[in-house]
């Protein structure tokens, strides 16, 4: 997408350098934006580990190319399939719960033992490396094609007025390679001049949406406006959102919905107020054996500092204040489980479907157990 | 409650010390436990106006012991009553909206000039001002009876485990002079014996709850963990709740609930979980005129920075840090209002009544229209 109307991905190889992967270094967002040069397997490795790039489309490119970069090392070696494979437990220790790194993973190990000679190993696993971050552009773009027909019909309802949609988290061009999932229909109707405007919640305790999303948003251009995650509830119920939209970190194939803790409040309250809520992921999202979000997924609880303090900028620095009474205990749950029931729609890459499994299934009928 | 093993009130005239009111100074909470001494009728009105003291049976408290500051310089004037009306609207001036401040205005005024002689004057506003602090505390102590049932219902019913109640905003006894509204059956159940713990949201953007209720709930030894205002409905939908209690700004005599944003949020979450959603409210904080929450009372819009800068400890001194992307606008609606149907029931001094017309006119009759 756009950043100051250069076109940005997340993740990339520049041209007529050799042997770097470039990344959009997210740590420094939105107080700074840098790009940083990838130019060996540890430093990828670095940089999926410590969060410079996350969301698990991002993840996931990033993998790829930095198997490109073992490639190229492994060639240097008197063994390459030792190497790489070596290399690609590397990068696969950096996050071991990321389900798209091990995919882009593996992928690129079968790659390169289809390919015969050490350059073609490298050629190939170069070309998988485009194909992936191509890949998940593509999803995105489309998950922006099949959403965009809601901003449409919501548009002609209310005579071209903006359309309010609010959002949670970041599900954004930031966590995939470009489009983001939850953003791709709003960058898409907002590229063919449907006027919206996006609540962005600020999603304690990393505020992910206020640090991210307002950031991407603002960049491309697109109105929108910063509220407490508290705030939500009220604007839906004095009719200030037509329609919401988020990503998902994991979806049964029933319909039941992981995402960022308080999306959960977010869908009971669009039921209440009758406002659709819709979740948009790529298919590579969906769960195809879990049945029930709540009893089966574990939900991650993570460090209390996360809620005991936060970052910001003071005199043009950042630092880290703490916010809580001395010993005041702190829990940090870091998703919550929306039921299927609660949840208008799934926008993909193959179309919309119900959050059910029959429709789901329909549209991956692939998927269909035998 | 107690502060290390000492009780306190927020506001008090100290014992053996001349002209003085003494109140917690909330503004350095969680960070700086400080009392301050008022002397002057202007020096009470800076600490209303600049929220030193906050809370509408807190404000209230200290306007009617301000009075009493205001009859003793009025005293040593050629007029009294000029000058003691003149002080009151100096006091008026701090917070226009507080209804409970002008209520305690206008007693002092009455009573004042109820009485003959100037000596006579002040010691009846001072005997007044007592009076006011003292049915503040008996109001919420009451709550606090009544609301103690709702515990040892839940605490039989699991079994002595402790009992899980999730709080939202501070209306403890820093926003009262003592036990609060939501606290009282808290701090009542907790004294009795019952086993039980308090979910605190952190509550954006003031994070009242981070810093005023997790500190009183600490200082009285009563368990807590602070959460994310995210988090609420995912411990709900996991069975950590037994049992949601927050104050209230406003409820109309229907029984919708004007209180702190993201209070909305919890009723439909805690409505979709079956679990019990109860307002506590002295009842001077029902309005008797309006009948329609979301229709007829106007939900505050304050300040953005509230959103956008947080207040924090770094190095043991109090920063402000800015949180978001340059240029992001943002909205900062204070209140929500969440309507009847919601609510499980109303906890007032006189009992606890269902939230609709019929059942509150039920315990406040002398309200019925004629």
């Amino acid at each position: 997408m756009l950043v100051d109307g250069q076109l940005f991905r997340t993740v990339w190889i520049p041209k007529g350098e050799e042997n770097i992967v470039r990344i959009i270094d997210q740590r420094g967002l939105p107080f700074r934006f840098e790009s940083v040069d990838l130019r060996t397997v540890d430093e990828v490795a670095v940089a999926i580990r410590d969060m410079w790039v996350r969301g698990a489309g991002c993840i996931e490119a990033t993998a790829g190319y930095g198997m490109w970069l073992a490639a190229c090392e492994a060639a240097e070696t008197a063994d390459f399939s030792t190497a790489f494979n070596r290399l690609a437990e590397v990068l696969r220790r950096t996050r071991p719960t990321a389900v798209n790194l091990s995919w882009a993973l593996d992928r690129q190990l079968e790659v390169a033992s289809g390919a015969l000679g050490v350059s073609d190993k490298v050629a190939a696993v170069h070309s998988v490396a485009e194909e992936i971050a191509d890949e998940d552009v593509a999803a995105c773009r489309s998950i922006g094609e099949h959403g965009l027909h809601l901003f449409r019909d919501i548009s002609e309802i209310k005579g071209g007025s903006p359309v309010n949609v609010l959002t949670h988290c970041n599900a954004g061009w930031l966590a995939f390679v470009d489009h983001g999932s939850a953003t791709a229909p709003i960058y898409r109707a907002h590229d063919a001049g449907i006027p919206l405007h996006v609540w962005v919640g600020e999603t304690r305790p990393r505020n992910q949406g206020a640090r991210l999303t307002a950031w991407e948003l603002g960049k491309h251009g697109v109105p929108h406006t910063v509220i407490t995650d508290n705030a939500g509830g009220h604007l839906m119920r004095t009719g200030q959102v037509d329609l919401v939209i988020t990503g998902t970190d994991r979806t049964t194939y029933t319909g039941d919905v992981v995402n960022k803790i308080g999306t959960y409040l977010k869908a009971v309250a669009a039921n209440d107020c009758n406002i659709p809520f819709y979740v948009a992921l790529p298919s590579s999202t969906f769960d195809w054996s879990a049945q029930d979000g709540l009893a089966e997924i574990p939900i991650e609880e993570r460090s209390g500092n996360e809620v005991s303090c936060i970052e910001g900028l003071c005199d043009g620095e950042e630092i880290m204040v703490h916010l809580l009474p001395q010993g005041s205990p702190v829990a940090n749950p870091a998703f919550d489980v929306t039921p299927a029931r609660l949840v208008t729609g799934l926008i993909t890459e193959r179309g919309i479907c119900k959050a059910n499994e029959e429709s789901i299934l329909e549209l991956f009928p692939e998927k269909k157990l035998s």
